[in-house]
């Protein structure tokens, strides 16, 4: 059997206790083997974890990873400006390669700071397919279908791409890649096209993913032409079940909040790009407190503006205190378990925890610096005083996408060169 | 002359440009002599900042340096029962040897993540002077006193001990330790002592720093009792001047920002302890719409939980856009504005701007990572996406205090392996 060590570290487990112990990885399938401190002594390889925390690779449950080449590209906007002005004209002149290093450059940044698996919105979606499979990472794909401003046969068309990316990449680079159907938005994709998109995933058993609630713009419309709240429009047109997940969540009444608990519909939390875009404040504790699936996202690295699932787990703690005007709500176990095994759940991909016959999908944290000591308390260390530069090793899926802080999978200089040529070839063309 | 070149990085200049430059510092006095691509070629030394950024000494603008030691010590409480439940009880029991050993383990952090001045308010405060002198930073020191709860006798004497290091340290480590008289707060030191400090500072030109308008809890006491707001309270008590700042600043209402403006009183905003105490949003572009001086201070590590200025220049944008409910407010030049040089301004030190004939107080960024690339915006990259470890040379005064990433000026695996102990041992005690 190919197996791999990760020894001397403590290890987090699943009820955020940390203790002193070793992981046995089989490589072959993926899995761990075994946690503890008297494990069979030979393994195929070993990672150092001396004075590391082994914790669960971090989920970033939300993402446009192509968006990475956009980084500072326009900042400190209001989200429709911010859109309409800046966004949308960069990405209608996105090449399908710049569409590749651009998730090369977001993978590169995820393997390093430790994230492990990520669920994704966009579109040239088999070029993000292939830089996956190549880095080596987890992840739920889809594309990004709108349908306002266009045509009836062009709409059509666009939400037949989302389903037959979802079918046709289902089950990429050995299992490791999911997909979902991705309308945009509720306000962004018209109601019959959203209808039958949640049908067809549903049909094949893939997941409906899409933004909702993010903004106040979003909702009052809603709210004043059906007369209903989003999240109800969402559950008549069949898009809230266990499968589906909704990114932000940040305007949803008690009400809302009731049906995703009842419905089990993931959220993900998207804090920094709410507070850059001042979108507002999630109540993440009210739906903790009722049941909700929450997990931690990114959003875009235009909107962030990086991929540090550190960061936003710090943003969802400090935010989360500030909607609830309690600094003893979204604590520090709460934000590292949404971050890991919160996330995974709202995606619906194995991961974010470690277990005896889970996925092997791991971040070695480096606890050997000022910023983290003295180790009154790891938990605590991870939400609010860790950063993705600590991280030492990433490995998922049983194999090691980053050693002693060079990453494996990927050659991070060259993704780092194309990508500026191909920022510098994409101002020239806008 | 002995001087420092520092070669082939970009310079970030006082009006948030970005230039390809050189910069010559004297060692001797500690200045800068050029900044140029076509500097004299002989230097005493150089630093490498290829593929850097040259940017100005971050200013921690209000600190409880040796709280570091209890970083992470007691999470996710509201502020009053943090502090009577778990904060007192530990300072109580702290020693002198703990209060420099924290100091040492926060001021390693700082120069780490390219902090060269800061602002503190603690109690053994020679321990702290010590350290300082030792480590390289500019400081302003402080003791902090508190009367209530304390008969007469010790209210005038923690006032005096206040008044006293003030007098005797200022101008220590060849002027780069200054000083001011702290009282905590408002509320925690009564009238009749905040009056005669103010007065006694004053007259020797010390400035007085303190706590107010932090949370409701110590707005509304003071408005019930006196009918008038807290900072209309210390304008009377002769606490409101130019050469005063104050930390937070989180509730202040539109008379109070006028009355910083006027009074040209320092504002020291600390937006993570104000999110992870909940204690609200302050009022940040509106106090910059008025003219008010503000800078960006950490707080102590317990709150926070780090020393790290980028972390607080992001978060100064993110609560900044919510609180004006705005997502153009405290843009990425405000904040990286509000780190250097506003803070500098705040605490009435030297420093924030790189300027010929200006203080040499410099942070080394490194440019060359995936979570910095591309280069759309460096100010954004700096306000947004930046950390403390992408500091590659930090000097401050002239001495170069880190380079390439090792601290010359402290022993940082001897601080942190004392921390480490200082902590297990005052566990025992309390
Ligand atoms: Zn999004
Ligand atoms: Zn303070």
């Amino acid at each position: 059997m190919d197996t791999l060590r990760i020894e001397g570290g403590q290890v987090l487990r699943p009820d955020m206790t940390v203790e002193r112990a070793d992981v046995l990885v089989d490589r072959d399938d993926g899995t761990i083997l075994d946690i503890g401190t008297d494990l069979d002594a030979d393994a195929s390889e070993t990672l150092d974890a001396d004075g590391c925390l082994v914790m669960p690779g971090l989920v970033n449950a939300h993402c446009h990873v192509s968006m990475t080449l956009l980084r500072g590209y326009a900042d400190d906007k209001e989200l429709d400006a911010w859109l309409r002005e800046d966004i949308w004209p960069a990405e209608a002149a996105l090449t399908a390669d710049d569409i590749r290093v651009g998730a090369e450059l977001g993978l590169v940044e995820m393997i390093r700071s430790g994230t492990t698996t990520f669920a994704d919105m966009y579109f040239d979606v088999p070029e993000i397919v292939d830089a996956v499979e190549d880095a080596g990472l987890r992840a739920r794909l889809g594309h990004g279908s709108v349908t306002i401003g266009k045509d009836d046969d062009d709409a059509w068309d666009d939400i037949e791409e989302s389903i037959e990316i979802a079918r046709e990449f289902d089950g990429a680079a050995d299992g490791r890649i999911r997909t979902a159907v991705m309308p945009h938005s509720l306000t962004t994709v018209g109601e019959k096209y959203l209808r039958e998109a949640a049908a067809e995933a549903h049909e094949d058993d893939i997941p409906v993913h899409y933004h909702a609630n993010e903004t106040t713009d979003e909702v009052d419309p809603i709210v004043e032409e059906r007369d209903e709240h989003p999240l109800s429009y969402a559950k008549d047109l069949g898009m809230l079940t266990e499968r589906d997940f909704i990114a932000h969540g940040v305007h949803v009444d008690d009400e809302e909040i009731s049906l995703l608990a009842e419905s089990g519909t993931g959220v993900v939390h998207c804090p920094a790009s709410n507070m850059k875009l001042a979108s507002g404040m999630a109540p993440v504790q009210d739906m903790l407190d009722a049941g909700v699936t929450v997990g931690i996202g990114t959003d875009g690295a235009a909107s962030n503006n990086d991929l540090d699932m550190f960061d936003e787990m710090r943003d969802a703690a400090m935010i989360g205190k500030l909607a609830a005007d309690d600094a003893s709500a979204v604590a520090a176990e709460d934000v590292v378990r949404m971050g890991t095994a919160g996330s995974a759940d709202a995606i619906g991909l194995p991961g974010g925890a470690l277990e005896v016959g889970g996925v092997a999908d791991i971040a070695v944290v480096d606890l050997d610096a000022p910023h983290l000591t003295p180790a009154n308390d790891l938990v605590s260390h991870l939400a609010y005083a860790a950063r993705g530069s600590d991280v030492r090793h990433t490995v998922c899926d049983g194999q090691v996408l980053m050693q002693d802080r060079e990453v494996l999978t990927l050659d991070e200089s060259s993704v780092m060169e194309r990508a500026r040529e191909a920022v510098t070839e994409l101002r020239d063309r806008i």
